[in-house]
């Protein structure tokens, strides 16, 4: 039943999502789902789930990270470990019909115990290894190779990411899988049970990006390289006065600009002849690189980071300046973007949030506040379950359900 | 009109869409929904475009990178700079009402033009930049602040990610906007303009995974501290033959297992009232890493890899060896696992291909090969625009379209 609500903008206008969730995947996936219309209402334990004092906090302990995840969402808190707090969450997720979770293990939120009631139910669970087995982005991330060869070529032991890649990717990758559902139900009235493994969403990207097939195929590793880009042109420059550039040239337009903007032409055309190579071919370009790097490295060296910046903007070379998160959060590229809206946070402040990236008719839809915890146990109580004041003053009174401020820290 | 094929594993049944792209972001977004369902005819120029040849490639020198993210496609080639190229694509975007595209800055693919033909067409643009200027991962990647926190302590200059992780997160966003706005046109008959800036979607993450807002609100610059993730206790571990382990603490229980295992819960304890620390506080954990990872790593330092696995899997402990890409192609988590299955893939080989990593109703999508280039150019013209074999014979004839192996190679 497609909901006649629905805008360009507001595509899921009228779907209706419970998540029970913690840390990033599961509340990005549900974030997500909310800035394409979405109503979704996340469920925590009275206090708060396992990432409700999650860092980075303010100096007064509020966390930015779980308001930054939970934008646009309605919070209820309630005892999920009683039986009188499970049955209330299990008639908000048969009523609303979609259930995102990465709470694996709990039986009451078992599909099938759910489905029984609400046969179309969209049920989609994330777990860390597709066995039910725990895993998280940074054990995961450990498997995939890159912790291996990353960083400098002479580097030895492993270097994580700090962006929680496959966090994120999981995460996209939960709200699309909500939302091709949601059209299969639309069409047939068929609900659906959906798994995603976060080391899985990991290992496909890695089969899917070739690094597994490069070394089942042709038994070659790939090299540990610094900053270089694997079969391409890119490295990074630093400027006399200490700011780095990240400089990548992919098409031969690209490179010749490049050895133009630096002085370099002749030498390279003096190089070619030399090693016969030529370097109009990508692969070339890739396997010369540090003498290429070191014919280049002199321009940048001998120059401020502002005039590298000018003459690099006048050539076709693609280029950034490396910036700190202080640095970009004050650079026009936030302050004058509109993907950026001022947003008064509860227990945060005002600050300068983003929406959804994806921009629809050529506006981006601009970020809501996250709840505060509880903030809309009663109401959610009252016009999705139809329960009464004095019925909600009851469960109150027995703590099945909270609002307001946490009364204890569940961990 | 949803189209009653769908089914839970397909949802996408019935979509059809035309991809014009390279790199990863696009490509990886057509090969997502087609993993769906949906039927994705990805449009090249003659000879291929300028992910053709990307590394990394075969000893015969195909590109395992371009079958890896075009899996699951039919492929056609035609001349897109000659009028009557750019009439056939146009007919063949119009017919199926969907365009994916990073081909910016080309008039006749511009939304308006195509909407003339096809009201209801949904347009997906993915741009480097929102103000339609060039960007790539890597450069993309320099500004978000990431770079210059990631490795050792002790280091300077940025260390970029190996992984392109904004091209991917950017990839199923466009998935997911194409999935939701099909949603839409299914309820409304109304299509979608919808563009998606690389860099924006990279913002958008720093933003909401709170690097922006603690800049911004609290003065703080993340520090950069190699391995540890932040505001809890996740480290990484050499065994005494040299195999690294992650191991992370996320829990009260996990840390004291932690403790446990490696003999310092009395260390532990004496710490804790010498220091006045509670270490049931994950950001206490996080302070105090360096005398804990000092701690255990006698433990881990006087033991073979072997013995630490057999003993770490007995406990709660989050943990994970690292692998490199050769050790993990052999790993039973590829060769047992059902997300992969043998694929037989032209030109490159017969490899363990990724389906999707989404399962639904307890089944993974298997992966199809990628099309060979300009494979389904003459049944495409056939079946989709009803073309004549004399009419496609002169289409061939004046190379207005190509199919089999690259006449040449356009960069």
């Amino acid at each position: 039943m497609p909901n006649p609500a629905t805008s360009p903008a507001q595509p899921l206008a009228g779907v209706r999502i419970v998540e029970i969730s913690s840390f990033v995947a599961a509340p990005l996936a549900g974030m997500t789902l909310a800035q394409l219309g979405a109503d979704v209402i996340r469920i925590d334990p009275i206090g708060g789930a396992a990432d409700y004092h999650r860092w980075p906090l303010t100096d007064d302990g509020a966390s930015i990270y779980w308001t930054g995840l939970n934008k646009g969402k309605r919070s209820v808190t309630a005892d999920l470990r009683a039986p009188a707090g499970q049955l209330l969450v299990t008639r908000l997720i048969t009523g609303a019909g979609i259930l995102l979770t990465n709470a694996a293990g709990r039986d009451w939120l078992d599909y099938d115990t759910l489905a029984a009631t609400r046969p179309d139910l969209i049920h989609l669970e994330i777990l860390g290894r597709a066995d039910g087995s725990a895993a998280v982005d940074y054990t995961v991330n450990a498997a995939t190779g890159f912790p291996l060869v990353t960083g400098p070529a002479d580097h030895e032991g492993p270097i994580n990411h700090v962006l929680p890649a496959w966090d994120l990717l999981c995460g996209v990758h939960a709200a699309l899988a909500v939302t091709a559902a949601v059209r299969h139900r639309d069409a047939t009235g068929q609900g659906s049970r959906i798994t995603l493994a976060l080391e899985d969403v990991a290992l496909a990207t890695v089969g899917n990006l070739g690094f597994l097939t490069e070394a089942a195929l042709c038994g070659r590793q790939r090299p540990r390289s610094g900053n270089a880009i694997y079969g391409q042109y890119g490295q990074h420059f630093t400027s006399a006065d200490g700011v780095s550039f990240m400089v990548v040239a992919l098409t031969p337009r690209h490179f010749r600009d490049l050895t133009e903007l630096t002085g370099s032409t002749a030498a390279v055309e003096a190089l070619a002849t030399a090693l016969t190579a030529d370097f109009t071919d990508e692969g070339t370009r890739y396997r010369h690189r540090d003498v290429l790097t070191g014919l280049f490295t002199p321009w940048f060296r001998d120059r401020p980071a502002q005039e590298i910046g000018t003459a690099l903007a006048k050539t076709s070379v693609l280029w950034e300046r490396y910036r700190s998160f202080d640095e970009l959060a004050i650079d026009p590229r936030i302050t004058a973007n509109p993907l950026f809206t001022l947003l008064q946070q509860p227990q945060i402040g005002e600050y300068l949030a983003p929406g959804s990236p994806i921009s629809v008719n050529g506006a981006h839809i601009p970020a809501r506040p996250a709840p505060r915890l509880g903030e809309h146990t009663e109401s959610v109580l009252r016009d999705r379950l139809g329960l009464s004041p004095e019925s909600i003053a009851a469960l109150h009174m027995s703590s099945i359900v909270a609002n307001g401020a946490p009364a204890r820290t569940e961990r």
